[in-house]
């Protein structure tokens, strides 16, 4: 999965607010926070796990309880030969410079993405004396600049056109070298090139040096696929964005393996079932569109690449990236282990390496996306009669972190019992606020920006007959339902 | 949560049984087996991360839907003072000795651990020259030692009292030095001193620095916990008895923050809570045990602690520790972060420092435990009227991975699509295996061994009534129900 941002709209407030709910609320807070936080890294709160807990699980769901997939959890902690074969040793780096003025240190790629038009143009202008002059419209800048750094992005004289953006002078770059993004440790207790090993910068390598092992143990036959969750690691120099682009993250990631010839259909296949996924969990369809890997930026590996991007405030930002890896993994750790990874096709009696084709989606920014995606300010109706602004996350019931607030009325004459026998009940089956203080028109706001889809109010009439309000999130309608349907309502829009 | 093993009964062959069971079957890989395995790690196949995952939900829904449990999930890099506060940059380190004549290099209690009865007789007696002629019987001879290691484990008597287990030598050993577990890694370009971050070796810091965070977006009240999930590691030198010593592990760790002097009342509570999950899911009594650490090995934060153990094929070990963690970890961040980590209690109008009750488990070896305790062998009757042994993973329908097994008794008159339409209907609920090919008592056989809790079987009565065969794995029993109910009652039995 790479990282880029297409465009740089300024939505910064948007972010802002998005990033202080997120801590208010309790959805993510900034790693070792009290130590001045670790850059890169962040931790899910008690809101935050739970929706990311449900995001794993919807895709778990989706893509392994399936006939033809098969799941596994492999260690983050690999054999190095793994990724001299994946080719990660040699060519999972960026370029990097120096500016010799203040010292600071920046990913090329970072630096490009951060560049603002005005000078994106001087740095056109300066490279391309006379060919730029007069003409250079808004419109193309951004567009030439990618064709300049498409092919010449670490040359001399591009770094040297450029302005630091810490001390704002230029030509103060140094020639951009290679950063071998990989996190190493040391195993056992002598630090040295023999007893080096790397955090892994992907999941997808364990599951390929696992092919065959999945393949005997579950008795399947091609085309099936081999899905994993788990943590990487990228030591990222500049890390930003909040959740975008961080050293620690989670990816969601299958590979599917096909007969060579019908990899093309298996991609388009992949493709559909993988937009629809987020179609499903309610991410606005005009803020997803396609990414096409052009023919020179293909990944050494890759015969065909497409990203799915979604519209941050910041800008389009891939999410998730489906890839035909033709049989490149596979051959490579077949030569570097030794062993034999062809897969013996018992009708046909062939004997061959397949094609895979890769779904790997960022967990933590399919989180944001979501987040972001689900925030809304609207105009609500106050109970004075007046008008106030509504914070609202409006999170597919099957991501909400808590799916049921229970408010009694009022403090006495039972409400309390009904409720908390209610509260009870619920808990068994998802998580669950309980909240007695307070207005209830404040109670329902607090919910709404938390995210909660349903609303449950023990009034007076409860006392009488038995029913309590149902109230949604969205359109605020409520409805009375029995207090012995309130479980199977809620059970039924999560289904 | 300290690793000990307790005896060394010899079920050598019993570990091996499961551990190639749990290869076939899909359970557990080597990790990178291809490049000859890394030491201390190890893959989850398709059954093993099924299973893996069912107990950590198991586990998530015990410990947080609760009113006084909120979840996190902390990153796995922290901020390195964290470590400096917690003790573990001084603290967490193991004594280790190298042989000078081969080179080995061992943790002095693995080396302890190990050592056969004879051995030990030897070194007490040329400890202790003359305590020990003639009445040194077996049944004192571990006590004794044990006694011994407690108090002077790494002098170089001691150490030179050893023989070597690689080579064979005596007195080769060199003088015990400190070796700190946590394995180190460098953010940023530039490996040197300031950029060592460490893989955490317990989740239980990410809480504690989330403490007051946590608090306030939950607006908890004392008392009240925060509970975690995810992966630790620790350079372990001898790693051994596959999942139980492992360089990297996960752990569910729940630290509970009360009042100091309701601390003892708490550790009470949680002892008991925990206790009583393992029983529920089905875990044999008889072979769990409480250990309390004696006060003079009790960690240099703990006023009291328990670990429950299990008795494993090679001894007694430890799964869960439930330890009384006073007020030292959130003093001590108070003091190297010089951010306050005191609670206020509205009620009272006091500011105190809450104590910490924890209970920890290893996800990895509760599995293993569950995994050990579920397999048996025993005499079942062939369909001819002979006898044969079944193996039987029994473990409870709740961790089991696949819930049920579809077969269609023959593949012909609507059977197949019968089977089919089944297998479509229950895979939206649980994970589902189809298997048409060999003998009925066949699939029977494998479906045990892979531990699968009901085998569903659609036959020509099927045709006739729509009801099919449900047979139960542990009692072997069959009765029919209808095809319309199979869901329900699989269900019902995972409540």
């Amino acid at each position: 999965m790479s990282q880029t941002s297409k465009t740089n709209v300024d939505q910064a407030k948007l972010m802002e607010k998005i990033v202080s709910l997120a801590k208010r609320r309790g959805y993510v807070f900034q790693s070792s926070e009290i130590y001045g936080g670790l850059n890169g890294c962040w931790d899910y709160g008690p809101l935050g796990v739970e929706m990311l807990n449900n995001l794993k699980q919807q895709w778990w769901k989706h893509m392994t309880y399936r006939e033809n997939v098969e799941g596994i959890d492999a260690s983050i902690l690999m054999h190095p030969r793994v990724w001299e074969a994946s080719g990660h040793v040699e060519n999972f780096t960026d370029p990097m410079v120096d500016c010799k003025q203040c010292k600071a240190r920046y990913q090329l790629d970072v630096l490009f993405d951060d560049l603002s038009l005005k000078r994106k143009k001087e740095a056109l202008r300066e490279l391309h004396p006379g060919k730029f002059d007069g003409q250079l419209k808004d419109e193309v800048v951004t567009e030439e600049f990618s064709k300049l750094i498409a092919t010449d992005a670490s040359s001399a004289e591009v770094t040297k056109a450029l302005s630091c953006p810490s001390c704002g002078n230029k030509g103060t770059f140094t020639e951009a070298r290679k950063f071998n993004l990989m996190f190493k440790t040391f195993v056992g207790p002598v630090e040295d090139s023999s007893s080096v090993v790397f955090l892994r910068p992907e999941t997808a390598q364990g599951i390929f040096v696992n092919f065959l092992n999945v393949q005997s143990a579950s008795r399947q036959k091609l085309p099936f696929g081999i899905a994993q969750i788990g943590p990487a690691f990228r030591n990222e120099l500049n890390t930003r964005n909040f959740l975008f682009r961080t050293r620690e993250f989670e990816q969601m990631e299958m590979q599917f393996f096909v007969k060579p010839g019908t990899d093309d259909q298996w991609f388009e296949y992949w493709r559909s079932e993988r937009l629809q996924w987020f179609h499903d969990l309610g991410m606005t369809k005009e803020k997803l569109q396609w990414h096409q890997h052009p023919p020179d930026k293909l990944a050494h590996y890759a015969k065909d690449a497409y990203d799915i991007e979604y519209q941050f405030p910041f800008g389009w930002g891939e999410i998730e990236g489906i890839h035909n890896r033709t049989d490149y993994d596979l051959s490579r750790h077949e030569e570097f282990s030794g062993k034999g990874m062809k897969y013996f096709d018992e009708q046909s009696k062939e004997r061959f390496t397949p094609f895979v084709i890769e779904t790997s989606v960022g967990a933590s920014r399919s989180f944001m996306a979501f987040l972001v995606d689900a925030y809304a300010e609207e105009d609500a109706p106050t109970a004075e009669g007046g008008v106030e602004t509504r914070v609202v996350l409006r999170l597919h019931p099957k991501l909400a972190p808590t799916k049921v607030a229970i408010f009694p009325l009022v403090n006495r004459d039972g409400m309390p019992e009904i409720a908390h026998k209610l509260e009870a009940d619920l808990r068994g089956s998802f998580r669950v606020f309980y909240d007695d203080s307070g207005a209830v028109g404040r109670r329902y706001r607090r919910q709404d920006e938390t995210g909660t889809p349903y609303c449950v109010t023990v009034d007076s009439q409860t006392l009488q007959d038995q029913t309590v309000t149902m109230r949604d999130r969205d359109s605020m309608q409520q409805v009375r339902i029995p207090l012995d349907k309130v479980r199977t309502y809620v059970l039924e829009r999560l289904m």
